[in-house]
């Protein structure tokens, strides 16, 4: 073990599509661990479509990355050293402190992992912050009913593989949307009653009439653009919209188009509602006594797309806007 | 009193702004009188913009207006003739047997209005359809609070200028926007603390932000295009924003843009909902009990446009677009 931190940071601010070179791997040497500290070695880095918007000056929901400073986000890792009482060297442990192979922290920045044998890193995935967010818009805000018809845009990603799932769980009819052959595949092995490939599907909007000509209950909202056009013209009555994600957009700078039938909110009284999921971790042990057994007994599937080493994260976080995950996109640490 | 009618009917389904030609003004015999049926001449026809979506072929909420065939909407007359037990000669009804000077209908269709010695006429505005519309958006959809900042789009209209007095009552600060220094000052006498003429604003979002810079907690919106743009971003967090109308995309043929930050909704967790009236008449009384009472004390003011006689309906209607109103537009019949 080192002193020494590996860590990504951001040399400028991206323009449209992050690159290669708007980020550099420095070494930064660690400190001495004071009383209370705990020096940890991550081996899971979270790779997220939300990181997009700290890269930007722009004011948002969480301050933007520092330039020539250490990224963060979420992190799986091991204690090494411990200085704090409630934690033992070789506790795994959660964190916000990732985009770096190790670092030193007050032990009330880290979470410890929820004792069960899966495998840690779907605590930064299906049982972390994505399936959180996914089970929170469906039960807390859309409030989802048996016999509803869903429609889940991005549905083969880390919080539409799961909004899939625990949708059919909760006796809906699922309806996904995604980019590729493999993925509609993959996304009927979970469930989806129905599957779009809308890189295939020259006309979205009659497309959605033919699989739900009653009308969508629910749409689980993470792309925005032609699918949101789309959605509204065919959701059902008083149908609810829940506003997770417009991952189209996030490279736009502000000039993406915006949805031209906004119309359809009024004649059918539409509810659309932004969803972030800090406002629901009051409810996250709720969310895990549902999901870890399930996981255990093989009810619930995750699927994840890993890249190897620090270095990579870069391309793996670029690699979200081109679709290049399926299910959660990781980096795993050596 | 003639057995004739006289009617304004569609002759084709307008492109984008209506024009004159696409009205005719028919005479139609009446039928003689069956039982239960009642047969009334209208003093006053409602005008209103919710008439645009169903001139074009669209489906919407209610069906398409037939062509070559009588419009409806709002109307207050006068019982002439009676053959069912509820309605006697001289009566004061509302109906929405509009867009004519006379009818036969069955009294199922007419209500008699509340007992008042106020005008007839305010039962097609502030206490019709319009003022019911502005207190369901603030009160059952927005929920508005005491001290809550509200902002309000075609605040100089039939459902504004009800929303801006409301949402006073209610202890709420108030925004109005508008389009004319007259309707401006106009605003400013109904209460409303801050208003916007939006056609001298280059800025909108920098002044919302001179004028909310803690943020809007609830936007009545009437209009949609840059003004929604500019409320979005200028939203508190867990804001409210009731979307009553669009009026700028009423002649736009689907073709307006779409708010291009939608994004804020994510970012401050705001709700967005459609409001149809129609989803709440059964608060009518309720509405009711609180508005007469202010009126008749004059803690209430109802602004009206009026146009004379049948034939000036059409053009009251196009004005409707043109900002020719303020409060409540009406054809007055001689």
């Amino acid at each position: 073990m080192t002193p020494i931190s590996h860590q990504i940071q951001l040399l400028r601010r991206p323009t449209g599509l992050p690159a290669q070179s708007d980020f550099t791997l420095k070494e930064v040497p660690l400190p001495a661990l004071q009383e209370g500290e705990v020096l940890v070695t991550n081996q899971w880095l979270s790779v997220d479509p939300y990181m997009r918007g700290r890269m930007s000056e722009a004011k948002s929901y969480v301050p933007p990355f520092p330039l020539n400073g250490p990224l963060d986000g979420g992190a799986i890792g091991t204690v090494q050293v411990s200085r704090h009482p409630d934690f033992k060297v070789g506790d795994p442990v959660s964190s916000m402190l990732g985009w770096r192979d190790a670092f030193v922290a007050r032990g009330e920045q880290l979470t410890r992992l929820p004792a069960t044998a899966l495998p840690s890193q779907l605590f930064l995935g299906a049982l972390g912050m994505p399936g959180m967010t996914a089970w929170a818009g469906l039960h807390k805000v859309a409030r989802l009913q048996a016999g509803e018809t869903l429609l889940v845009s991005a549905a083969s990603g880390a919080v539409g593989t799961m909004a899939v799932q625990l949708a059919k769980r909760a006796g809906a009819r699922v309806i996904g949307s995604t980019g590729s052959a493999d993925k509609v595949a993959y996304l009927k092995t979970l469930g989806a009653d129905a599957v779009i490939n809308y890189r295939e599907t020259p006309d979205l909007d009659a497309e959605l009439t033919r699989l739900a000509p009653e009308g969508i209950q629910v749409y689980f909202e993470n792309v925005g653009g032609a699918m949101l056009d789309a959605a509204l013209n065919n959701m059902a009555l008083h149908g609810r919209i829940v506003l997770c994600g417009l991952i189209e957009q996030y490279n736009s700078n502000g000039q993406g188009s915006g949805p031209r039938n906004l119309a359809q909110m009024i004649r059918k009284r539409l509810l659309m509602q932004g969803l972030l999921v800090s406002d629901h971790w009051q409810h996250y042990g709720e969310f895990l006594a549902e999901a870890i057994p399930a996981f255990e007994a093989g009810l619930l599937q995750a699927e994840e797309t890993i890249s190897e080493g620090l270095a990579s994260m870069p391309q793996a976080f670029i690699g979200l806007f081109e679709g290049r995950n399926t299910g959660k996109m990781l980096v795993r640490l050596g």
